[in-house]
């Protein structure tokens, strides 16, 4: 038998991931609501309160919780979340004994019972508050009782004022205290943004030869035109030479091949260099602040794995497995050999200064403006390892975004943004029929993930040129775009997809590389060449600018379409409801019968109502009800994004 | 950053109730299959056991975990509950790197690659593990492979003798454990049971008196014969005079009215005493004994509440709670007041020595053969008093069982069953509709609460004559009896059921309550009244006894039947598979198709099949195809159950 027992039970608390394993993830300016299901034995009125503050902090605040479900014990309260920062929080619980008085005289005095002892009793309850806080407005309120006459008193004790008063000074001596929980509140761009990959060493003009950071400058007034908000660059880092892979992926490279940017590390420096050919640490810098001039933030790929060259194998040999005759173990997926790859031995029993090495790179580059990091593979390093890291960041940095590229087993991709990862790529890239995307979207919205992992929906990247892509042309680039931007409010493309670049190594649907991939060459692009979508592409993502609805992610529903090649759903936050319907067939037109929830957009069945198509402008008065018909061609128009609004309104 | 870090993650583990808060439920013979979400990063080969004991044993015994679906990174592994005691489980994986070196050499050998640094490093592997372990046939390996060439080598580093040793030598330094789960293993009667209620003075012949125990174990043989496993009794103690209610609850009794029987506790004795009038706690034993006898057990009433009488007040005055006036605080439920009943005051600061009393009454009556208990009202006294005292007896009586008569919220009702109490009274007594019926029963086999609350399915109880009763006469019993009977491995009746009495106190559909309800008054029923169904409830509790499939609750499944009348299912236990099809209108006759999950039977859709009715022993040959076809009077048959088989089989 325990010296006190706690009355109330406080359970089922959402949101809550894995027991308090992991934090949940919200964004600056979110209200965190938080549920549970609080109960104890018989008639007692409860109070309770969700306590919040920074993590770590020296003092609890307190939000009140209501009972928002008497029939199911289940109880809500919210508290803020105004700063990029980890905030805890709790539940506490307590009986309301002054509250369970009231309720008890009141139906005794409604039923025209007398209450003479019930008003000493209480009486005994604000004697007992007034003793524990010493509160003069409670000692006030005994000395008006002691003269006061039987209806005074029960007018007194029954008082909104005092009730007010009582309700600060509970007795919570047997109060219930819930764990305490985590919650990582991340800057919005955690959650919303248009990401936009890069070669940067491709961003010139001049054939044969990397373009520098001072020359890929020149791109950036497109980039940005096109409406993205963050530019993110494959590996800048000094590229080794030993096994260096030619065009294309083969074995042996040319002498002027420029090798594979995720070869990191040569003579020239390893992590933390820059390539000499793109330019100095100052170039890069200059290439971050003209990036924030046009309003994008950088991102760097963060690839932990070495060239034969880099500098660290012969700084630190003790950090990599040599084999039983003294060479260096390479990169292998047996039978598959990387002879240009040399993966750190996570196993080194010196892996703490091993762990703080990678820190100190995430951290350098921070130092240098970058605030966001594509994490090339984490799925193949040690799971707590990254969780370390991310918090060691954020402690002092909390601005900076991991975005994880584990195209790997559901488990561990969720396993990864649950240990912190700010971003996830998703299967988003292979998901392509009516039924994939809902049930995907349904599992990414509602199906528990929405509290920890936030998809980056990538239409392509340069190692993954999907099928559709290679198949469907333009129509399918227009589709996915139109997809991607607007089922996420994270995505993002790899250059060329706005070209409609769509040729595979190898034949169609056999491979998703690309021919000729930039991994492996120098390239030069042709920014305006005929067929691109550059102006949809800026129309999709000014769409997304100016609609809050599409900035989020929970709020997606899906609505029925009587053709299994259109999609509809739709988008709301506060007044601003966005709803889209795209034809998932890039080689034919579908038309459907769209079933609009008018309920949800506050239009009678019977109410007029107006229709505005965003890509095109077009205007459409005095539409009635539920039933709404569009007819989406791949050559004019893949999928229509409209408003509607009530007739007048 | 800590000293050791777990490389593997172990999660969604089940069964597992509230993050391991409480323990999971199982009866003995039953085996526990454990399921978990294991993964790591990389490639390598993960191995997984879960490891169980008696709680608080000295040694863990370890069953292997095998990966089930590689893609979810889905693993289980289960054990034997061979005991009627608590067990303690968990989960611990930990890298297998001698399979995951065969893995790689496997691959390698069949892509022709020559392994001989792979075969050193194997060797390592094989010293590692004799260095560990000491293991004599290890070194015999290694001085084999000393003298051995390049093909024997690879023979005996790949052979699955060497396997099979190394597999018992891992290096599990860097393992990840679970945290410790508990699992009650209750003994079978938990689960599986049908239940009889009676008022013991309600036994006898002789009018204007109650009954002796001495006289009611004349109607043991009557009870015995209809199949019923447990014997449930009202309150056996002295009944309080003061405040006395009368015949049909009213607030005065007539001077021979005996009171009812949860009015407990009077000069003659408390909650360890035996009504004078029943007889002597010997003639108890004797009862018990009796009924033994009769292969039933006796399950007594457990009601916390005294009337004012009870010497308990004035033995421990601090253990109630007087008022101002210095009056006893009797019970209320504002307004109403029950003057006859006094509760005990769980905020005494005396708690401690309170909880041990009603511990002492248990273990009383566990000491006189009473190894269940159906507890009154568990929802309104402390529920971590449930959990403790349930604890405790259980500690030393793991036979004894609790059901919990909580008719209360959801989450409350669900609470007490977490907490401890071994079965529940549920929500079917007002369950009545086909959509009803497959809601809730999905929820309790499916939804959760499968795992630690079992449903004791009552159809009446002495304050619940359900309104389908009332109406519906005689086919509604038959309905009700063979729903509670065959969808819950344990339910109940309370006596008069078998009679189809059904006279509400006030108009039909007004109250729930008897008329001259024997909670008030002295009766004496008529057993043999025309119109009873006691052969029916003899012949149903013969099948459930002749019929495994339904001694258990989660093998439920329902199958469609095209009449919103008709409700079809299904339990299968090995190769018992039962079919029940009810008529849930009482009034009318209906027919329907049933579809007959001819997959789950094993007989394919043109092979021929036998059906045989178990209520009348119709049997039905030659039949082929899903539907069925039955039809379904009030008169005749409100059920049929069917065994179906394979044509020849």
């Amino acid at each position: 038998m325990t010296d006190r027992y706690e009355n109330i039970v406080i359970e089922g608390v959402s949101p809550e991931l894995d027991c308090g394993r992991y934090p949940v993830k919200r964004e600056i300016g979110d209200r965190l609501e938080v549920w549970a299901d609080i109960f104890k034995d018989g008639h007692d009125v409860i109070a309770a309160v969700v306590k919040h503050r920074r993590k770590g902090g020296p003092e609890w605040s307190e939000s009140p919780m209501e009972l928002r479900n008497p029939g199911l014990d289940l109880w809500t309260g919210s508290f803020d979340l105004p700063r990029n920062a980890r905030f805890e929080y709790t539940i506490e619980a307590w009986t309301d004994h002054f509250e369970t008085w009231r309720r008890e005289v009141r139906a005794k005095v409604e039923a025209g019972q007398r209450v003479e002892l019930e008003l000493l009793e209480g009486r005994e309850l604000v004697e007992d508050a007034a003793r524990r806080s010493g509160e003069k407005r409670l000692e006030a309120a005994l000395k008006e009782l002691d003269v006061a006459n039987y209806d005074e008193a029960l007018a007194l004790l029954l008082s909104e004022p005092l009730k007010e008063l009582m309700d600060c000074h509970p007795d919570r001596s047997a109060s219930t205290v819930y764990k305490t929980l985590e919650v990582v509140v991340d800057r919005v761009a955690a959650r919303y943004g248009a990401w936009y990959e890069i070669f940067p060493r491709s961003q010139g003009t001049a054939p044969g030869r990397g373009a520098t950071f001072r020359e890929a400058e020149a791109r950036l007034p497109e980039i940005a035109e096109m409406g993205f908000d963050v530019l993110y660059m494959t590996p800048i880092h000094p590229i080794g030479t030993a096994h260096r892979k030619g065009r294309n992926n083969v074995l042996v490279a040319a002498p002027d091949d420029p090798g594979s940017p995720y070869a990191i590390g040569s003579e020239e420096g390893g992590h933390k260099a820059v390539h000499p050919e793109l330019g100095t640490l100052e170039d890069f810098r200059h290439f971050v602040g003209a990036c924030r001039e046009h309003g994008m933030e950088v991102a760097l790929d963060f690839a932990i794995q070495c060239s034969p060259d880099h500098p660290l194998i012969e700084e630190h040999p003790e950090w990599f497995r040599f084999r039983p005759d003294g060479t260096i173990k390479y990169a292998e997926n047996p039978p598959k050999k990387y002879q240009d790859i040399v993966n750190v031995d996570w196993h080194t029993e010196d892996w703490k200064a091993l762990w703080q090495e990678w820190l100190d790179v995430v951290l350098f580059w921070v130092e240098q403006g970058v605030k966001a990091f594509r994490v090339d593979n984490p799925h193949t390093k040690p799971l707590p390892f990254w969780e370390w890291l991310i918090r060691e960041v954020q402690e002092e940095h909390p601005e900076v975004i991991f975005l994880s590229e584990a195209f790997t087993r559901p488990r561990r991709l969720e396993g990864l943004a649950k240990l912190g990862f700010t971003q996830s790529y998703t299967y988003f890239t292979w998901r392509n029929t009516k039924w994939e995307l809902t049930e995907y979207l349904t599992e990414l919205t509602r199906g528990g993930p929405q509290e920890y992992l936030r998809p980056n929906f990538f239409a392509n990247t340069h190692d993954i040129l999907p099928h559709i892509l290679q198949f469907g042309g333009r129509p399918a680039f227009q589709m996915r775009l139109v997809l991607a931007a607007t089922l996420s409010p994270a995505y993002g493309i790899y250059n060329g997809f706005e070209l409609c670049e769509n040729t595979p190594r190898g034949e169609p649907g056999t491979t998703v590389y690309y021919q000729d991939s930039e991994v492996y060459e120098y390239k030069v692009w042709d920014w305006d060449r005929p067929g691109n979508i550059k102006d949809y592409v800026r129309r999709i993502n000014g769409i997304r600018r100016q609609n809050p609805a599409l900035q989020e992610l929970t709020n997606l529903t899906f609505h029925h379409a009587d053709n299994v090649n259109v999609l509809f759903y739709s988008k709301t936050s506060g007044e601003n409801t966005v709803l889209v319907a795209v034809n998932l067939n890039p080689f034919e037109t579908h038309a459907a019968h769209l079933d609009l929830p008018l309920d949800a957009l506050g239009i009678g069945e019977d109410e007029e109502y107006v229709v505005e198509e965003l890509f095109s402008g077009r205007v459409l008065p005095g539409r009635r009800g539920r039933s709404f018909w569009v007819r989406l061609t791949p050559q004019e128009n893949v999928a229509e994004i409209f408003h509607v609004r009530k007739a007048g309104a």
